[in-house]
């Protein structure tokens, strides 16, 4: 079989799994996650060694990146916790959503379940396919899972401990699957009908190569160029607080923000940021006004109005007016997340009412954007696109709903026509 | 300018105009309808004359076409009317779906916002012109419409009205865009920068081709192959109406059965349904136990069970089990609407948990397949598709969601780390 055929098998065989995964019993899905959680323990070693080998063929690598693909006790703790926080979320499935008497004896339900088959494709972190894996369990989905080549024996090796979790709880174990090498990823992106969502992380380049190479519904995001704008009345102390955490807490992730707009007003704010930012190394790109303002700051060019950096760079730019501001937002932003520093409830308001982003905020930092922070459990990706599921996705992005309809022989012709029978329309409580 | 060009400007006019609706209040979207409505009484002279020189230019199309084109004052006070029942429905933007306090003075807040812009195609229906200029106005989203030319000229009217309606409240009337030709629609499909939904209208294999060829996001279905399943226990006059009804109250709809189920102990039920079929005029096709019990009727194909006839025809399966039933509808459905007609509780029960479709019934016809029937108030179409919005879609399937975060300085770094402050994560009702 070439890679193309094996995938296809692999995937019908998920696509199987979904039968009984999409009307399991959450205490069932919870026992496969407290099965994985004690496997994790039992097979501690032979974890840890397949990491090893993984991380010795790694050591040309990025320092960061060797990190994120380490594992060692502390971190296969962090795992087992995680499978039991997940296991102790409410069931996402059989949720009822709507309730609603159409006429006597006709009732309509609509009801969470699962979304089917999950194709995700994220980095060479063995937390995130534990983490990956745990939602998708959870939400009675089956998954095809590719994770970062650079840790494939440590992934294999959870996905079958997640395989096995679900063999314990007599769950289908086809409902987690293990895709390598990039060929996989390009198979899998041909399988529209078998796959239902692709979620891609990792780099821009790969998530925008990934949504325009395949039909599938792809769930997330490319880039994250996230703005703050510091209004007239901004505190300049707070505004010093929140520019440093949002740009210099975790710069490379993707709700750190990459242009600071600044009101004509604010150039007392700002020359407290710059300094406060200038002292911890970053390094800042300013339009004329603000290079007038501070002639020690870069001179910005139109492409870093549109640029992630990724890196402790920001550019600045002066805008006259609050309108200005969202008008720079909408023209560059990426719909990501987008913040507001202001002591006027006015201008608060307006701020959040107008600004079309995932999220908007007001005097906090864009670094908020996240499901765990959000309260959601876990996350798998952050959203901009608008459709199903927009934001930090947790597991509400991973189910969907269906109706159900009871009667007693109810018929449309009766209520159809001159004689026509009126509905009820009452909704149950 | 070509048509490429001149369908980008439109678009680009609707896009600008969203942000303007984006942030209206509720009122003033009612207001528009309202004026439309007024509007379309006052001009109706003028629209029944449109229609009329539509109407004329059609005289070679077949009755059934040319009974949808047509408009007269009973059809007009029902657009009028419906106008008026969409703006009377509750607001669906600006609702709480979240509150979440994350820690003290530190709030999130997921509120509904609109989709962004439509494009929509649809039938040469004045009144779906109507209703679909209203769903898009009562939910904030601009809208690019592009009806069937054969009732061009009413469309344009329609549409002036629609937008003289949103300049009478305030709103841009820019929200509404018609596009006409075939060209137009190839030209719509590529700007998926510019448009964040198309909702196609119509023949499957337009829907197929719509989907098939743009990266924009498509609502709707293809197919409507939709089942019932007789069950052992079916009690057979209730099978006689249920299946009259879904079969013949109105064969062309997408939510009319096209296969039959038979359990192998209802041949006494099968008997009753098909002479009652029979003396309709409808055509039956059956497979080989069908035909020994029924040997008038004629033998279904393979083909026959991926068929969506849109026509009086039925074909009719016999199964030993509620499992084989479940298992061809799962190979051959297309997810639209599955019914089971059974005095079994326990039967009932499983089919509704383990058959994977937009609608599951018992003991109801799957015509009910329909917003207004579910008490939508209106619907743009019914979604096979998984994500976002499955099954009759109203106004709720054009929106989405942006997460609101207000806070008082709140930084991520705090929340970091070893001496991370935990979150509170509580809800606020």
């Amino acid at each position: 079989m070439n890679t193309a055929e094996h995938t296809r098998v692999k995937a019908e065989a998920a696509r199987r799994a979904t039968r009984r995964l999409g009307f399991s019993e959450g205490e069932d899905r919870n026992r496969a996650l407290e099965a994985t959680a004690a496997l994790l323990l039992e097979r501690r070693k032979s974890i840890l060694q397949a990491n090893a080998a993984d991380c010795q063929e790694a050591s040309d690598l990025p320092i960061a990146v060797r990190q994120r693909m380490h594992l060692d006790d502390v971190k296969l703790m962090e795992m087992v916790r995680s499978l039991r926080a997940v296991a102790a979320l409410p069931d996402p499935l059989g949720q009822v959503r709507l309730r609603r008497l159409l006429d006597e004896g006709l009732e309509l339900t609509q009801i969470t379940c699962p979304l089917g088959v999950l194709g995700v494709i994220f980095e060479a972190r063995p937390d995130a396919a534990i983490q990956i894996g745990a939602l998708a369990i959870k939400t009675g989905n089956a998954s095809l899972l590719k994770g970062g080549r650079e840790t494939a024996r440590t992934h294999a090796l959870l996905a079958e401990l997640l395989r096995e979790g679900l063999g314990a709880a007599g769950l289908p174990e086809d409902g987690i699957q293990v895709l390598e090498g990039r060929e996989a990823v390009e198979s899998l992106l041909d399988l529209p009908e078998l796959v239902d969502l692709i979620i891609p992380r990792g780099s821009k380049d790969l998530v925008r190569y990934i949504q325009a190479r395949t039909r599938i519904p792809v769930l997330g995001h490319a880039d994250g160029i996230c703005h703050i704008y510091l209004d007239a009345s901004a505190d300049p102390a707070m505004a010093v607080d929140l520019v440093r955490d949002a740009k210099l807490q975790y710069p490379a992730a993707c709700n750190a923000v990459e242009t600071l707009l600044v009101h004509r007003e604010g150039e007392a704010a700002l020359r407290a940021v710059a300094e406060d930012l200038r002292m911890l190394g970053a390094e800042l790109r300013g339009c004329d006004t603000v290079r007038e303002w501070l002639p020690w700051i870069a001179q910005a060019t139109e492409a870093d109005w549109g640029t992630e950096y990724s890196a402790p760079v920001l550019s600045v730019k002066v805008v006259e007016t609050l309108d200005e501001a969202m008008a720079h937002i909408h023209t560059y932003g990426s719909g990501h997340t987008e913040a507001i520093l202001t002591e006027d409830p006015a201008a608060a308001a307006r701020f959040l009412a107008e600004v079309d982003a995932a999220g908007v905020y007001h005097n906090a930092s864009t670094r908020f954007a996240d499901g765990y922070r959000y309260g959601f459990g876990a996350e798998v990706g952050i959203s901009t696109g608008r459709l199903h599921a927009r934001g930090p996705v947790g597991l509400e992005g991973l189910v969907t709903g269906k109706y159900l309809l009871r009667g007693g022989g109810h018929r449309v012709v009766d209520y159809t026509g001159p004689e026509a029978r009126p509905f009820l329309h009452r909704d149950i409580p």
